[in-house]
């Protein structure tokens, strides 16, 4: 049985996202920590970017998600996130893994590896990264992706397999694999790429939304929680860039069309495969 | 006799504060330190986030009033901020301690307890860290308040008689205390706490209200001066939800309003007893 | 033959880094790195924050152009900050400093002067603190210029000869010099120095500008393209406030309008002699 993403499905994480807001702890980069946040109390989830030593550990087992993102890992943060990688790990607690412009930078390279070695629950890139984090590539140039979701598949599914770990490749396609399953999504728009955050937020959203994945299973659940909050995040986004005159207004917009996001809106846009 | 708040001494401290802007000194948490410098700049004031050890302290004998805010306390900035509380003493220089999800994290706790222990002229927070901050309560969880700021109000009096210092309660009514007289204000939006630094900014305005206060003698200006401050934001965030379609339209209309604030909307709004 | 900037020549420079969007490293403080990556997406540069000791560096070899912005330089940015200014010398990778609140903090002013001893293509800065640079003024206050940019022609001229650098002072009327010739530029709004990082996203600016200079020799085409970067940036920006209601509105629509920036709008509004 194909596992497939219904517009219901996609409504009922959201519900329960924002019946009970998950607590949803990021360390990640400085560009973008503001927006992640933002992002997140958006949708309905209450943020903390609790990411020093000593705290991030204890943070991460009361939090209902982790989001570990390695854009800019200063010394005492890539402490903090092996820190909060274990105590997410030790108390059963759901946590992501975006590994920023993985492949060339040798300090989050290899950060990176020994936090892949933790087994995440998820990892969401772009496709560039998601080759390089599978020795199958150099990575892009930054958090530009030079290439393209499809063709990272089978970097995808080797990590996911190997790892026991979702796959989330972000593209003008997302392609979101367990190793087994594979789901296409088509929503989204390019002004999602001309503001800063626009991948790293579906990173935090990615974790806020395993933290309330369904009952379908330890992996069938978060597969389809991970490509829900692909969905939830890049409808928003697409139904944003409508109205937006630019990436600056777009910002804002996208952010009270989170705000607004509900099971209409959902159904009328989504495109999943 | 008891304090009471008017519109038309909030008035005056905005007006001092845009005759001669003061320099404040933020050493803020990562998350929101771009938010707090707009909210300084867009009410009128100059911000300056000066937080590295060897340069916090010599600012903060220049500087008109200094803000410390533990919401991402790195090692070097707790040293810069040990620093700039003591440079603030010795020069007389007001400043805010806000102690950002105190209570259960350990490294913030700690440094929240030195800090205290040096006299800050105000400490801004939610009901659950006044509660874990004077001992009374295991605070919230991250920036969450999940306490009530009357409820805090006997730990807010204990902390501002035992430091000699002012206690602003942040909350649906606002509750500030010098440990004597207690004032109470009833404005604002639900929205504030859907943009992350909603709280964090306010200690911002409570150190630029601080360092124009009046001269009704060192507490009574003090008093009066904090909940200036709180009135001028919420009164602003209040008229700003009216426009606003969700929180990523609210932070923008909301510098907007600041920008403008006067007199007239004061009068028109203000909540206070 | 004097040296002038055309709305063509400002023109041409945008048409080049649209066309191969060039990859501008930002080693950048905490309060402006969102909003600098932002200002570069939408002029249609690609921003990366990298500025991690042993990432830096290499970074540098490969990045189109480099900005070191001193507001926030902690220990480990120091570090990250020497490593990518001899990386972009070793690599002929043009770079800019962009030296925040130089003269009266210590940290900082060392920083400044090593960095300056290892000649910067350009430098960026407000007029108080070139003078303290070129050891003629004390600095201002933070970010703000207590000084005039036309004062601060003979600081800029003696910067300029002493480390072959062009050197950009901005205020009401921007002055552009390489010490032999000189721009001046008089668009832009007061606006700019409501909205934080409004003079640091401009050092941003002129690093991705010098990334795609013409063909006018190393030094005439820097100069060029440093104008032409402060053009764009001010042009933009003062077109921008024509429909903003404050610093909140006025940052969103200033991304739009520099992501809509072409030829007509500069040839419109530009003011240089």
């Amino acid at each position: 049985m194909t596992i497939r993403l219904t517009p219901l499905t996609v409504s009922d994480h959201l519900s329960r996202l924002r019946a009970e807001p998950p607590l949803v702890q990021c360390l990640t980069n400085a560009v973008v920590t503001n927006f992640t946040a933002n992002v997140l109390l958006a949708l309905g989830a209450a943020p903390a970017m609790t990411d020093i030593p000593g705290e991030a550990g204890p943070f991460a087992r009361v939090a209902s998600a982790v989001l570990i993102n390695l854009g800019t890992p200063h010394a005492d943060q890539r402490t903090a996130m092996l820190e909060a990688a274990e105590a997410a790990n030790a108390a059963g607690t759901p946590w992501v893994l975006d590994p920023v412009a993985v492949g060339s930078l040798p300090v989050r390279t290899a950060l990176a590896a020994e936090l892949l070695a933790l087994r995440p629950t998820a990892v969401r890139a772009n496709a560039s990264e998601i080759m390089a984090l599978a020795g199958l590539g150099s990575g892009g140039r930054g958090v530009d992706a030079t290439d393209n979701p499809e063709d990272a598949l089978p970097a995808a599914s080797l990590l996911a397999a190997k790892y026991g770990c979702i796959v989330a490749v972000s593209g003008a396609t997302d392609v979101i694999t367990d190793g087994t399953d594979t789901l296409r999504l088509s929503n989204g728009t390019s002004l999602l790429t001309k503001v800063t955050g626009g991948g790293c937020a579906l990173g935090a959203v990615t974790a806020a939304f395993l933290a309330v994945a369904g009952d379908a299973g330890p992996d069938g659940g978060g597969l389809v929680a991970a490509a829900a909050a692909t969905a939830a995040y890049t409808v928003a986004a697409e139904h944003a860039a409508v109205s937006a005159s630019g990436p600056g207004s777009f910002a804002p917009i996208f952010l009270d069309t989170l705000w607004h996001l509900d099971a209409e809106l959902v159904a009328e846009r989504l495109a999943a495969a």
